[in-house]
Protein backbone atom coordinates (compact mmCIF):
# COMPACT_ATOMS: atom_id res chain seq x y z
CA UNK A 1 0.00 0.00 0.00
CA UNK A 2 1.70 3.18 -1.23
CA UNK A 3 1.73 5.73 1.19
CA UNK A 4 -0.12 8.79 0.11
CA UNK A 5 -3.47 6.57 -0.46
CA UNK A 6 -3.92 7.03 3.21
CA UNK A 7 -4.57 10.37 3.51
CA UNK A 8 -8.17 11.11 2.49
CA UNK A 9 -7.98 14.34 1.15
CA UNK A 10 -5.10 13.22 -1.21
CA UNK A 11 -7.14 10.04 -2.11
CA UNK A 12 -10.11 12.19 -3.38
CA UNK A 13 -7.53 14.91 -5.14
CA UNK A 14 -5.95 12.15 -7.00
CA UNK A 15 -9.28 10.27 -7.84
CA UNK A 16 -11.26 13.51 -9.51
CA UNK A 17 -8.17 14.62 -11.40
CA UNK A 18 -8.22 10.98 -12.91
CA UNK A 19 -11.26 10.93 -13.88
CA UNK A 20 -10.66 14.41 -15.87
CA UNK A 21 -7.98 12.65 -17.61
CA UNK A 22 -9.84 9.96 -18.67
CA UNK A 23 -12.88 11.82 -19.76
CA UNK A 24 -10.34 13.76 -22.20
CA UNK A 25 -12.72 15.82 -24.67
CA UNK A 26 -15.51 15.39 -22.35
CA UNK A 27 -15.61 18.62 -20.94
CA UNK A 28 -18.70 20.36 -19.20
CA UNK A 29 -19.18 24.02 -17.60
CA UNK A 30 -17.64 24.10 -13.89
CA UNK A 31 -20.47 23.18 -11.87
CA UNK A 32 -22.05 20.25 -13.95
CA UNK A 33 -18.86 18.75 -14.33
CA UNK A 34 -18.46 19.12 -10.67
CA UNK A 35 -21.77 16.72 -10.17
CA UNK A 36 -20.85 14.81 -12.69
CA UNK A 37 -17.33 13.87 -12.17
CA UNK A 38 -18.99 13.02 -8.26
CA UNK A 39 -21.09 10.44 -9.26
CA UNK A 40 -18.39 9.22 -11.63
CA UNK A 41 -16.40 9.10 -8.29
CA UNK A 42 -19.12 7.45 -6.82
CA UNK A 43 -19.33 4.76 -8.88
CA UNK A 44 -16.43 4.33 -11.25
CA UNK A 45 -18.71 4.14 -14.06
CA UNK A 46 -17.68 6.89 -16.57
CA UNK A 47 -21.71 6.09 -18.07
CA UNK A 48 -22.94 8.53 -16.21
CA UNK A 49 -21.55 11.44 -18.20
CA UNK A 50 -23.41 10.67 -20.80
CA UNK A 51 -26.94 10.03 -19.00
CA UNK A 52 -26.84 12.62 -16.04
CA UNK A 53 -29.42 15.25 -17.64
CA UNK A 54 -29.24 18.46 -15.41
CA UNK A 55 -32.43 21.16 -15.79
CA UNK A 56 -31.05 24.35 -17.12
CA UNK A 57 -31.78 25.73 -13.61
CA UNK A 58 -31.46 22.95 -11.15
CA UNK A 59 -28.08 24.01 -9.82
CA UNK A 60 -29.13 27.71 -8.97
CA UNK A 61 -32.75 26.83 -7.56
CA UNK A 62 -31.09 23.77 -5.71
CA UNK A 63 -27.86 26.65 -4.24
CA UNK A 64 -30.60 28.69 -2.97
CA UNK A 65 -32.57 26.47 -1.45
CA UNK A 66 -29.73 24.84 0.62
CA UNK A 67 -28.38 28.27 1.92
CA UNK A 68 -32.21 29.23 2.85
CA UNK A 69 -31.81 25.62 5.00
CA UNK A 70 -33.83 23.71 2.72
CA UNK A 71 -34.68 20.41 3.89
CA UNK A 72 -34.57 17.38 2.06
CA UNK A 73 -36.75 14.02 1.88
CA UNK A 74 -34.88 11.05 0.40
CA UNK A 75 -36.60 7.87 -0.42
CA UNK A 76 -34.13 5.21 1.10
CA UNK A 77 -32.35 5.22 4.19
CA UNK A 78 -29.64 4.42 1.96
CA UNK A 79 -29.50 7.60 0.37
CA UNK A 80 -30.03 9.71 3.74
CA UNK A 81 -26.64 7.92 5.16
CA UNK A 82 -24.87 9.00 1.88
CA UNK A 83 -25.38 12.86 2.42
CA UNK A 84 -23.15 15.09 4.22
CA UNK A 85 -25.39 15.90 7.13
CA UNK A 86 -22.55 18.01 8.96
CA UNK A 87 -22.74 20.12 5.80
CA UNK A 88 -26.46 20.15 5.27
CA UNK A 89 -26.93 21.15 9.19
CA UNK A 90 -24.51 23.80 9.33
CA UNK A 91 -27.02 25.86 6.61
CA UNK A 92 -29.98 24.91 8.93
CA UNK A 93 -31.32 22.46 6.49
CA UNK A 94 -32.00 18.23 7.62
CA UNK A 95 -32.30 15.19 5.23
CA UNK A 96 -35.59 12.89 6.28
CA UNK A 97 -37.07 9.37 5.01
CA UNK A 98 -40.09 8.46 5.97
CA UNK A 99 -40.35 4.87 4.24
CA UNK A 100 -40.13 2.95 7.49
CA UNK A 101 -43.08 4.90 8.92
CA UNK A 102 -45.32 3.28 10.85
CA UNK A 103 -48.04 5.41 9.29
CA UNK A 104 -46.45 5.11 5.94
CA UNK A 105 -46.47 1.91 6.01
CA UNK A 106 -50.41 1.45 7.23
CA UNK A 107 -51.12 3.49 4.49
CA UNK A 108 -49.54 1.99 1.77
CA UNK A 109 -51.44 -0.96 3.12
CA UNK A 110 -54.50 0.58 2.88
CA UNK A 111 -54.30 1.81 -0.59
CA UNK A 112 -52.43 -1.09 -1.66
CA UNK A 113 -49.40 0.90 -3.28
CA UNK A 114 -46.04 1.02 -2.72
CA UNK A 115 -43.93 2.20 0.81
CA UNK A 116 -41.97 4.63 -1.55
CA UNK A 117 -45.67 6.67 -2.70
CA UNK A 118 -47.10 6.75 0.70
CA UNK A 119 -43.57 8.02 1.79
CA UNK A 120 -44.09 10.86 -0.81
CA UNK A 121 -47.70 12.05 0.41
CA UNK A 122 -45.92 12.46 3.62
CA UNK A 123 -43.37 14.20 2.04
CA UNK A 124 -45.05 16.91 0.97
CA UNK A 125 -47.36 17.97 3.40
CA UNK A 126 -44.52 19.62 5.30
CA UNK A 127 -43.79 22.55 3.00
CA UNK A 128 -40.18 22.88 4.23
CA UNK A 129 -39.42 20.03 2.47
CA UNK A 130 -38.04 21.42 -0.68
CA UNK A 131 -35.24 18.51 -2.66
CA UNK A 132 -36.64 15.60 -3.03
CA UNK A 133 -33.90 12.91 -3.70
CA UNK A 134 -35.17 9.17 -5.23
CA UNK A 135 -32.85 6.85 -5.77
CA UNK A 136 -34.23 3.87 -5.38
CA UNK A 137 -38.17 3.63 -6.07
CA UNK A 138 -39.92 4.40 -9.54
CA UNK A 139 -42.98 4.40 -7.80
CA UNK A 140 -41.92 7.37 -5.60
CA UNK A 141 -41.07 9.81 -9.06
CA UNK A 142 -44.26 8.60 -10.65
CA UNK A 143 -46.26 10.08 -7.40
CA UNK A 144 -43.93 13.11 -6.92
CA UNK A 145 -44.63 14.06 -10.91
CA UNK A 146 -48.21 13.68 -10.27
CA UNK A 147 -48.28 15.73 -6.92
CA UNK A 148 -46.28 18.25 -8.71
CA UNK A 149 -49.01 18.13 -11.71
CA UNK A 150 -51.30 18.79 -9.40
CA UNK A 151 -50.09 21.92 -8.01
CA UNK A 152 -49.35 20.10 -4.32
CA UNK A 153 -45.91 20.68 -4.28
CA UNK A 154 -43.18 22.82 -5.89
CA UNK A 155 -40.01 21.35 -5.22
CA UNK A 156 -36.68 23.81 -5.87
CA UNK A 157 -34.65 20.76 -6.83
CA UNK A 158 -35.98 16.89 -7.51
CA UNK A 159 -32.72 14.62 -8.11
CA UNK A 160 -34.52 11.26 -9.79
CA UNK A 161 -32.31 9.00 -10.27
CA UNK A 162 -33.97 5.72 -9.21
CA UNK A 163 -32.18 2.22 -10.57
CA UNK A 164 -33.63 -0.75 -12.24
CA UNK A 165 -35.17 -2.49 -14.80
CA UNK A 166 -38.83 -1.92 -14.42
CA UNK A 167 -40.34 1.38 -14.32
CA UNK A 168 -37.05 2.97 -13.19
CA UNK A 169 -36.24 4.35 -16.87
CA UNK A 170 -39.59 5.67 -17.55
CA UNK A 171 -40.07 7.29 -14.57
CA UNK A 172 -37.18 9.46 -15.27
CA UNK A 173 -38.43 9.67 -19.22
CA UNK A 174 -41.45 10.94 -17.78
CA UNK A 175 -40.22 13.49 -15.02
CA UNK A 176 -38.07 14.74 -17.82
CA UNK A 177 -41.43 16.68 -19.51
CA UNK A 178 -41.90 18.57 -16.37
CA UNK A 179 -41.07 22.17 -16.16
CA UNK A 180 -39.44 21.90 -12.32
CA UNK A 181 -35.66 21.74 -11.88
CA UNK A 182 -34.46 18.39 -12.35
CA UNK A 183 -31.42 16.41 -12.16
CA UNK A 184 -31.71 12.47 -13.66
CA UNK A 185 -30.31 9.52 -15.11
CA UNK A 186 -31.58 8.74 -18.48
CA UNK A 187 -32.32 4.71 -18.32
CA UNK A 188 -31.69 1.88 -16.07
CA UNK A 189 -28.67 3.31 -14.23
CA UNK A 190 -29.08 5.32 -10.91
CA UNK A 191 -29.34 4.40 -7.51
CA UNK A 192 -28.55 5.54 -3.73
CA UNK A 193 -25.18 6.39 -3.52
CA UNK A 194 -25.60 8.09 -6.96
CA UNK A 195 -28.13 10.32 -5.34
CA UNK A 196 -26.45 10.98 -2.26
CA UNK A 197 -23.58 11.97 -4.80
CA UNK A 198 -25.14 14.58 -6.58
CA UNK A 199 -26.49 16.32 -3.36
CA UNK A 200 -23.17 16.47 -1.76
CA UNK A 201 -21.52 17.95 -5.17
CA UNK A 202 -24.26 20.68 -4.95
CA UNK A 203 -23.57 21.15 -1.50
CA UNK A 204 -19.75 21.79 -1.96
CA UNK A 205 -20.37 24.01 -4.29
CA UNK A 206 -21.92 26.22 -1.56
CA UNK B 1 -47.93 3.96 -14.48
CA UNK B 2 -49.31 0.77 -15.02
CA UNK B 3 -50.77 -1.23 -12.66
CA UNK B 4 -48.21 -4.09 -11.85
CA UNK B 5 -45.02 -1.26 -10.81
CA UNK B 6 -46.97 -0.59 -7.77
CA UNK B 7 -46.59 -3.85 -6.40
CA UNK B 8 -43.09 -4.97 -4.79
CA UNK B 9 -42.67 -8.36 -4.32
CA UNK B 10 -43.99 -8.17 -8.48
CA UNK B 11 -41.73 -5.58 -9.42
CA UNK B 12 -38.36 -7.65 -7.74
CA UNK B 13 -39.61 -10.73 -9.48
CA UNK B 14 -40.26 -9.40 -13.12
CA UNK B 15 -36.56 -7.71 -12.74
CA UNK B 16 -35.22 -10.50 -11.74
CA UNK B 17 -36.66 -12.02 -14.75
CA UNK B 18 -35.41 -9.38 -16.96
CA UNK B 19 -32.04 -10.21 -15.75
CA UNK B 20 -32.05 -13.61 -16.25
CA UNK B 21 -33.06 -13.49 -19.68
CA UNK B 22 -30.44 -10.84 -20.60
CA UNK B 23 -27.51 -12.51 -19.42
CA UNK B 24 -28.63 -15.21 -21.70
CA UNK B 25 -26.41 -17.93 -22.14
CA UNK B 26 -24.03 -16.30 -19.04
CA UNK B 27 -25.35 -18.77 -16.36
CA UNK B 28 -24.49 -19.99 -12.57
CA UNK B 29 -24.41 -22.34 -9.68
CA UNK B 30 -27.94 -21.25 -7.71
CA UNK B 31 -26.62 -19.69 -5.30
CA UNK B 32 -23.46 -18.13 -7.19
CA UNK B 33 -25.92 -16.80 -9.48
CA UNK B 34 -28.44 -15.52 -6.58
CA UNK B 35 -25.67 -13.08 -5.88
CA UNK B 36 -24.85 -12.02 -9.38
CA UNK B 37 -28.33 -10.92 -10.16
CA UNK B 38 -29.17 -9.07 -6.83
CA UNK B 39 -26.21 -6.90 -7.49
CA UNK B 40 -27.32 -6.31 -11.27
CA UNK B 41 -30.60 -5.74 -9.83
CA UNK B 42 -29.14 -3.01 -7.40
CA UNK B 43 -26.49 -1.44 -10.24
CA UNK B 44 -28.58 -2.07 -13.55
CA UNK B 45 -24.95 -3.10 -14.38
CA UNK B 46 -24.10 -6.49 -15.98
CA UNK B 47 -20.58 -6.17 -15.49
CA UNK B 48 -20.96 -7.67 -12.25
CA UNK B 49 -21.31 -10.99 -13.89
CA UNK B 50 -18.04 -10.73 -14.87
CA UNK B 51 -16.30 -8.70 -12.13
CA UNK B 52 -17.57 -10.46 -9.14
CA UNK B 53 -15.30 -13.31 -7.65
CA UNK B 54 -16.46 -15.43 -4.72
CA UNK B 55 -14.01 -17.44 -3.33
CA UNK B 56 -14.92 -21.52 -2.72
CA UNK B 57 -15.90 -21.93 0.62
CA UNK B 58 -17.48 -18.07 0.65
CA UNK B 59 -21.27 -18.59 0.94
CA UNK B 60 -21.00 -21.61 2.60
CA UNK B 61 -19.13 -20.16 5.18
CA UNK B 62 -21.20 -17.11 5.53
CA UNK B 63 -24.40 -18.95 5.66
CA UNK B 64 -23.27 -20.97 8.54
CA UNK B 65 -21.75 -17.59 10.54
CA UNK B 66 -25.27 -15.76 9.76
CA UNK B 67 -27.01 -19.02 11.02
CA UNK B 68 -25.12 -19.20 13.93
CA UNK B 69 -25.58 -14.86 14.83
CA UNK B 70 -22.45 -13.71 13.33
CA UNK B 71 -22.14 -9.98 13.92
CA UNK B 72 -21.51 -8.16 10.60
CA UNK B 73 -19.26 -4.91 10.76
CA UNK B 74 -19.40 -2.34 7.97
CA UNK B 75 -17.06 0.44 6.29
CA UNK B 76 -19.89 2.69 5.72
CA UNK B 77 -22.85 4.04 7.38
CA UNK B 78 -24.76 4.08 3.99
CA UNK B 79 -23.47 0.09 3.66
CA UNK B 80 -24.96 -0.11 6.69
CA UNK B 81 -28.16 1.09 5.98
CA UNK B 82 -28.63 -0.79 2.90
CA UNK B 83 -28.89 -4.43 4.97
CA UNK B 84 -31.74 -6.07 6.19
CA UNK B 85 -31.96 -5.52 9.97
CA UNK B 86 -35.09 -7.37 10.61
CA UNK B 87 -33.91 -10.44 8.63
CA UNK B 88 -30.77 -10.23 10.16
CA UNK B 89 -31.75 -9.87 13.62
CA UNK B 90 -34.04 -12.84 13.14
CA UNK B 91 -30.86 -15.02 13.41
CA UNK B 92 -29.59 -13.07 16.19
CA UNK B 93 -27.14 -10.79 14.64
CA UNK B 94 -26.14 -7.58 14.25
CA UNK B 95 -24.66 -4.72 11.72
CA UNK B 96 -22.83 -2.26 13.12
CA UNK B 97 -20.01 0.45 11.72
CA UNK B 98 -17.47 2.09 13.71
CA UNK B 99 -16.74 4.90 10.72
CA UNK B 100 -18.08 7.85 13.06
CA UNK B 101 -16.98 6.82 16.40
CA UNK B 102 -15.25 9.49 18.65
CA UNK B 103 -12.68 6.96 19.38
CA UNK B 104 -11.58 6.38 15.79
CA UNK B 105 -11.52 9.54 14.49
CA UNK B 106 -8.93 10.28 17.30
CA UNK B 107 -6.91 7.08 16.93
CA UNK B 108 -7.12 7.56 12.91
CA UNK B 109 -6.03 11.45 13.95
CA UNK B 110 -3.22 10.18 15.84
CA UNK B 111 -1.83 7.59 13.87
CA UNK B 112 -2.22 9.84 10.40
CA UNK B 113 -4.30 7.40 8.88
CA UNK B 114 -7.94 6.93 7.74
CA UNK B 115 -11.03 6.79 9.82
CA UNK B 116 -11.88 3.33 7.87
CA UNK B 117 -8.33 1.90 8.80
CA UNK B 118 -9.13 3.17 12.75
CA UNK B 119 -12.38 1.51 12.33
CA UNK B 120 -11.28 -2.15 11.54
CA UNK B 121 -8.73 -2.01 14.21
CA UNK B 122 -11.93 -1.08 16.33
CA UNK B 123 -14.24 -4.03 14.42
CA UNK B 124 -11.52 -7.12 15.02
CA UNK B 125 -11.33 -6.68 18.71
CA UNK B 126 -14.63 -7.69 18.97
CA UNK B 127 -14.85 -11.05 18.14
CA UNK B 128 -18.04 -11.45 17.56
CA UNK B 129 -17.76 -9.86 14.28
CA UNK B 130 -17.26 -12.58 11.76
CA UNK B 131 -18.25 -11.02 8.28
CA UNK B 132 -16.62 -7.57 7.11
CA UNK B 133 -18.24 -5.46 5.06
CA UNK B 134 -16.05 -2.86 2.93
CA UNK B 135 -18.01 -0.82 0.44
CA UNK B 136 -15.90 2.05 0.26
CA UNK B 137 -12.37 2.43 1.55
CA UNK B 138 -9.54 0.20 0.21
CA UNK B 139 -7.54 1.79 2.79
CA UNK B 140 -10.13 -0.96 5.13
CA UNK B 141 -9.55 -3.99 3.07
CA UNK B 142 -5.77 -3.19 2.80
CA UNK B 143 -5.80 -3.05 6.94
CA UNK B 144 -7.88 -6.30 7.30
CA UNK B 145 -5.97 -8.25 5.14
CA UNK B 146 -3.03 -6.94 7.50
CA UNK B 147 -4.47 -8.21 10.36
CA UNK B 148 -5.71 -11.41 8.83
CA UNK B 149 -2.09 -12.10 8.03
CA UNK B 150 -1.15 -11.56 11.41
CA UNK B 151 -3.57 -13.92 12.91
CA UNK B 152 -5.55 -10.88 14.73
CA UNK B 153 -8.56 -11.96 13.14
CA UNK B 154 -10.45 -15.23 11.08
CA UNK B 155 -13.33 -13.88 9.08
CA UNK B 156 -15.36 -16.12 8.37
CA UNK B 157 -16.52 -13.51 5.20
CA UNK B 158 -14.94 -10.73 3.73
CA UNK B 159 -17.06 -8.78 1.04
CA UNK B 160 -14.09 -6.73 -0.16
CA UNK B 161 -15.51 -3.92 -2.94
CA UNK B 162 -14.65 -1.10 -2.69
CA UNK B 163 -15.21 1.52 -5.60
CA UNK B 164 -12.67 4.13 -6.94
CA UNK B 165 -9.70 5.12 -8.67
CA UNK B 166 -7.24 5.27 -5.99
CA UNK B 167 -6.20 2.09 -4.11
CA UNK B 168 -9.64 -0.03 -4.82
CA UNK B 169 -8.11 -2.50 -7.69
CA UNK B 170 -4.92 -3.11 -5.42
CA UNK B 171 -6.98 -3.62 -2.62
CA UNK B 172 -9.14 -6.13 -4.02
CA UNK B 173 -6.41 -8.06 -6.32
CA UNK B 174 -3.85 -8.52 -3.59
CA UNK B 175 -6.81 -9.44 -0.56
CA UNK B 176 -7.97 -12.25 -3.40
CA UNK B 177 -4.70 -14.08 -2.98
CA UNK B 178 -5.36 -14.68 1.08
CA UNK B 179 -7.12 -18.34 1.76
CA UNK B 180 -9.80 -16.89 3.41
CA UNK B 181 -13.66 -17.06 2.69
CA UNK B 182 -14.28 -13.48 0.35
CA UNK B 183 -16.31 -12.19 -2.09
CA UNK B 184 -14.81 -9.12 -4.32
CA UNK B 185 -15.58 -7.04 -7.51
CA UNK B 186 -12.48 -6.61 -9.77
CA UNK B 187 -11.53 -3.67 -10.82
CA UNK B 188 -12.98 0.13 -10.06
CA UNK B 189 -16.37 -0.98 -9.79
CA UNK B 190 -18.10 -1.92 -6.38
CA UNK B 191 -19.86 0.56 -3.77
CA UNK B 192 -22.07 0.41 -0.62
CA UNK B 193 -24.91 -0.37 -2.21
CA UNK B 194 -23.28 -3.54 -4.24
CA UNK B 195 -22.23 -4.75 -0.62
CA UNK B 196 -25.42 -4.25 1.32
CA UNK B 197 -26.96 -6.41 -1.80
CA UNK B 198 -24.07 -9.63 -1.64
CA UNK B 199 -25.36 -9.48 2.02
CA UNK B 200 -29.09 -9.09 1.61
CA UNK B 201 -28.56 -12.20 -1.28
CA UNK B 202 -26.93 -14.60 0.97
CA UNK B 203 -29.30 -13.77 3.91
CA UNK B 204 -32.27 -14.48 1.62
CA UNK B 205 -30.63 -18.22 1.05
CA UNK B 206 -31.11 -18.76 4.44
Amino acid sequence: MSDYIKVPHLIEERSFEMITEELGDKTFPEEIGKIIKRVIHTTADFQYADITIISPTAIEFAKKALKAGAHIVTDTKMAMAGINKKRLESYGGEVNCFISDEDVAKAAKEKGTTRAMAAMEKAIMDEKNKIFVIGNAPTALFKLKQFIEEGKVKPDLVIGVPVGFVGAAESKEEFEKLDVPYIVTRGRKGGSTVAAAIVNAIMYML
